[in-house]
């Protein structure tokens, strides 16, 4: 077998095989097979696509990559949640204990932060003492014992996909959707859960600017899903603007907290109680979506979701009080306002533009070295369908001091909102959902 | 500028500038641009194409990227001549001369067989003697005294083309036609001819497999002349068998000098004859092709295009009489004959085959080091048309004794040859003409 012989044949608009896909894949692995004939493979890729069965043999490919996760010792359907990323997303840290509350095991690994996107592990280390690194056998006695943990990424998952990642990065090929659902499902598929749910993003604002795109992204995953035995549902929710009103790392717990008391923001509140029903119907504790959000609603209201994250975030070594008192959390001296440079209502606001204003605060990671200031972040006064007058506050900048590189991005915040004369009301944040059964427009 | 933009926006079918192409192939030449970058780009070109614009702008940096020969001290119009590549195609040898004897300067830069296809320099080193390194200021007096040199590939000529060839190889890009045509047309441009004619083999044993493709590849590279001011005219012409009857250095040599005295193969005559006759046109020493062709015809009757091989044989050290006794050149001492497995038509001869049995012979190069015999080879017996009985010889293997290794290439002359009940004329050698005016099919 050789490689020049495979891009060839995908560059013709043939099927791979099994063997040829994962000879390329274990070949670039290993260094063997070099970096040019990969970038020349996923260009014929992006311009002939993948058949489901090729995508779920690519993404096997990777998953077998490196370090395989055996949750077997969880007793129960262990599922997993992945977002393809969003600003202001903090649904992990809510609905992680939620789902537990439902008997669900929830055993994950999360990310850190990088450029515009913020990660669920920097978010929970804003809790002081909070520990993100357990051993394997730490990890799984928590989940047995309390429901949940998440816990960064250790080890070597899915190294292929990292590599091809970064190559796809340079050359212009990551927006393929067969690349993109291999990449993210490898990883879910390496962290070993039973059964998955994914928020796929759509809009201006995300990887996917189309509903149509987004949904075939969906289906490529849930495809995967199908054909290696991983139960997968996608959600389609819109990226127009950020998700909840805070970004910023121990602001976004603090709304996280709000939600579990049940006074989070709405769309926040329906996107982690429709990504919730689907965990709960997938871990088999709910026999229909309805029946789970109706027990979903139950434990938020019971505070039984709000205890299990207090027990949660215990027994990662942080202070439970926390879950009553977010002035435990540390906070931004001073608060800027970003004044409406006219009146009007809120057409739409760049979530993108806002991740990166929130990174140049000091939120997030310009580089993977970069150091974040856990207290500072930006509060959301106005979102996409309210009017607001000239002057007034469009938002408010979370920060140490007040100087030029402030007033930079405040000019930023600004500039992301678009406000228009016309009245507008807010786009719903629910579009779709794609499951084994098929694609449903809300 | 940054080459994932490019490559993006070539990926996404847009038209990339000049200054962009001559980044891409400025920076590649340096190293500052990696391979996986340029596979990706190439691959990109393969799906989006091209246009004339762009085609000729990758042309010239690929042409800039090394040595440029300056021929300006030859007086008058200096007209290049290249084949895309033909077994037993040795044109250049009888074109030479040929064209010199009408007063069109010929100053040839040739290189050296690989794989199955044989190469003028080593050719002409089967005349014993013959140099094929000249300095530049020899090269020059040798045009303007007698009017022709032919010499070895020198110095560092479009070096971004090497390199980008190479990738090409081993990430399935070289069947795009605007990348083919860049590639033939930078090293002539970079050889300094102020005029070219292409000689395109079609058919199965060619690059290009249909007329249609090579009548684009052909536009392709007439365009690119177009575009930097070399007048091109292109011919394409059939290679469903190979040129002549001879396949081998000093055979080839040989069938050259018996075409100079007026007694080669048809179609061999055929194909100088159109050849030369457009070079005649752009040299200027004609004013049109039926002119061209009767001033050719004159000088191969009267004698002065053999006259004119000698002084050129002599002038690059080799001796003159083997014009008129071919003896002199090296031969193997056994024909082994290759019998007819059947009686019937033969239909088709595979060129690539037969060039690939020579080299296998000893008459070719199998990697860049191999050392070759001048005097091996094959020559055809039949050809396409010719009927055949079963035990009847096809061809004679020219060796220096008879082993396992020759009865294993007798074996794949035979199944080179298609052979049917049917009875097939021949078809035409020349098929179609491609000039700045458009495409004439005969």
């Amino acid at each position: 077998m050789r490689a020049v012989d495979i891009i060839h044949k995908k560059r013709n608009g043939g099927a791979l095989t099994n063997e040829e896909l994962s000879f390329l894949i274990t070949g670039y692995s290993r260094g063997e097979i070099p970096d040019y004939q990969m970038s020349a493979w996923a260009m014929a890729v992006f311009f002939q696509g993948m058949s489901a069965e090729e995508t779920a043999s690519l993404t096997t490919a990777m998953a077998e990559s490196g370090d395989q996760v055996d949750l077997s010792p969880i007793r129960g359907i262990k599922v997993d949640k992945h977002s393809t990323g969003g600003v202001g997303d903090k649904t992990s840290l809510i609905i992680g204990p939620l789902v537990a509350s439902c008997g669900v095991p929830v055993a994950k690994m999360s990310g850190r932060g990088l450029g515009h996107t913020g990660g669920t592990i920097d978010k929970m280390e804003s809790m002081p003492g909070f520990r993100t690194e357990l051993t394997r056998e730490d990890f799984i006695a928590q989940v047995n014992g309390i429901g949940v943990a998440i816990i960064g990424q250790s080890g070597n998952m899915a190294p292929a996909d990292k590599k091809l990642y970064a190559l796809r990065d340079v050359t212009a090929t990551v927006e393929s959707i067969p690349l993109i659902a291999s990449s993210v499902m490898s990883k879910k598929i390496a962290a070993g859960a039973d059964a998955i749910v994914l928020d796929v993003k759509t809009g201006s604002g995300a990887f996917m600017k189309t509903l149509d795109d987004s949904e075939k992204l969906a289906q490529a995953m849930v495809d995967i899903g199908t054909q290696v035995g991983r139960r997968t549902a996608a959600l389609i929710s819109d990226m127009d603007q950020p998700l909840g009103f805070a970004i910023g790392n121990a602001l976004e717990v603090r709304e996280a907290i709000e939600t579990l008391h049940g006074r989070g923001p709405a769309d926040l509140t329906a996107l982690c109680i429709a990504l919730a029903s689907h965990m709960v119907v997938l871990g088999g504790q709910a026999g229909d979506l309805e029946e789970a959000e109706a027990l979903l609603r139950e434990k938020l209201r019971s505070g039984e979701a709000l205890a299990k994250f207090k027990q949660f975030v215990a027994a990662q070594g942080a202070d439970p009080a926390v879950g009553d008192d977010p002035a435990l959390l540390p906070q931004a001296p001073l608060l800027v306002e970003v004044p409406a440079p006219k009146s009007g209502c809120v057409h739409a606001i760049q979530a993108e533009e806002l991740g990166l204003a929130a990174m140049l605060l000091g939120a997030g990671r310009e580089t993977k070295d970069s150091v974040i200031d856990h207290a500072v972040g930006i509060t959301l006064q106005r979102k996409v369908g309210e009017t607001v007058r000239e002057g007034e506050t469009l938002a408010l900048l979370h920060v140490r001091e007040d100087n030029a590189a402030v007033q930079t991005v405040l000019k930023r915040v600004q500039e992301a909102y678009a406000i228009g004369e016309e009245q507008l009301a807010p786009s719903p944040l629910l579009l779709s959902i794609v499951t084994e059964q098929g694609v449903t427009r809300f």
